[in-house]
């Protein structure tokens, strides 16, 4: 199927970036949905998006919106949507979502497709949309088979690698790559030592707090999406951090020597050096 | 006093730097002195210095490495520094090394300065020294008085701000603004997950496991110079993590949102929204 008319739900951060990018970087027509009137009506005039969203004539759906919100959405107008058009979402957790819509795609003979573009910022919202946001970032598609429509439009727009797995997987590693990442920047502006940082500090703690400014209410669902595997990760990056500790308190040198060379070894093994 | 000699000890990422910053900022003369003599030879070749050290020429003679060679090299070459003279180190603590430091410098009549530079990549040594390093860097100079002598060349290489300090304020805040930063990245490798990361992260992973590549020699030395506050700073980052482990195993939402919201809040209160 060839796609044509873009329909995106929530015109924030990232329903705002990938509205701009389709209209630039392809001849789909886009129409937008937010829960907010302003918004559609500062998009539709600043071009962002060519109308209101018009369900029925979408051949594919995004959905831009947290996953409850999806799930909601999709219960209330799933009638709607076009036979054969492919719906995916955005979010950050997938198994809940996955397994609410792929239900309610079957009912009404649309194509659910979980995905998750791993680009943002630390700021939210339509005033933070960029079109360039995608450049080079990786989509995760949460089905077992390939996807040549949503790679097609997707790769216009820049996305460099499209990553598929299963829901399941998909969450359990987020919870590390993404979700333990914000967990520990949150909780490491906490020491009293941050408010007297200015000029004891260079790269290593700008990047480590860089996303301390985070979107409390919608983390919040997302961690509580993903409670068992976040739990598991932030108890074993506990269980490591007592280990340094330790060897610090009791003077180890060999032991805190042995820990710190792991950790490096690690990364370069992972990430090359 | 005009300072006209430089001398820098140890050509590593800092002292490189230092040296190529001097040379091409400054009309100071500029020798040096590192443990692996090729790296003299080649740092000569290279025009990074202009000679092997002449220590006894040396208006201000910078130790640029680990705390403990600092105070090694002193003890050593002391009687052969300029009287008047300005010794300043790089290290990363400074308890340790100013006591001592100091000590030497009003034997020989030199005066002795802690200074760290804020300034650094994960990587180190001479290969990737670099003169615009230290552009717009914090340098922390543990010091009761002012230092316009320093000021002023380390001003001519890029520094844009200067943090006077004690040594004993110094240690307490750099055991969370460098050395918690470093210990946390590198223990956040250590999950499974990292292995697995590839495709499933964006910005905020690769921040924070940037230092996770790290020199585990010296931030070993370090470490356990600097004991007492790092094991604070390790455990009271344990505590933090725990109230959102426990919050998120209990699905105790309104708490987790409150942690995160306190997180967000501290950050955008030191450094701005």
């Amino acid at each position: 199927m060839r796609i044509i008319n873009i329909g995106i739900v929530g015109l924030g951060l990232i329903g705002g970036s990938l509205a701009k990018a389709f209209k630039k970087y392809t001849d789909c027509t886009v129409s937008g949905y937010d829960i907010n009137p302003e918004t559609i009506g500062r998009a539709v005039k600043e071009k962002t998006i060519d109308c209101e969203l018009k369900i029925d004539e979408c051949d594919m759906l995004v959905m831009a919106v947290y996953p409850a919100d999806t799930v909601r959405f999709l219960q209330e107008n799933g009638a709607q949507v076009k036979k054969g058009a492919i719906v995916c979402d955005c979010g950050g957790t997938k198994e809940y979502v996955c397994g609410e819509a792929e239900k309610i795609a079957a009912e009404h003979g649309f194509t659910f497709v979980g995905a998750h573009p791993m680009a943002g910022t630390e700021h939210s919202g339509f005033d933070f949309s960029d079109s360039e946001l995608f450049k080079n970032a990786s989509l995760i598609i949460c089905s077992d088979k390939k996807q040549p429509e949503m790679e097609g439009i997707f790769g216009k727009i820049g996305f460099g690698c499209f990553k598929y797995t299963t829901a399941k997987e998909h969450d359990a590693v987020i919870a590390y790559t993404s979700q333990l990442a914000h967990v520990v920047s949150n909780a490491f502006v906490k020491s009293p030592a941050y408010r007297r940082h200015k000029g004891f500090s260079a790269g290593s703690l700008k990047d480590l707090t860089r996303v301390a400014w985070l979107n409390e209410t919608m983390w919040t669902e997302l961690f509580m999406e993903n409670r068992e595997n976040l739990v598991r990760e932030i108890d074993n990056l506990i269980d490591n951090l007592k280990k340094y500790s330790d060897a610090v308190r009791s003077g180890d040198e060999a032991k805190l020597k042995s820990l710190l060379r792991e950790g490096r070894t690690i990364k370069e093994s992972v990430d090359g050096r």
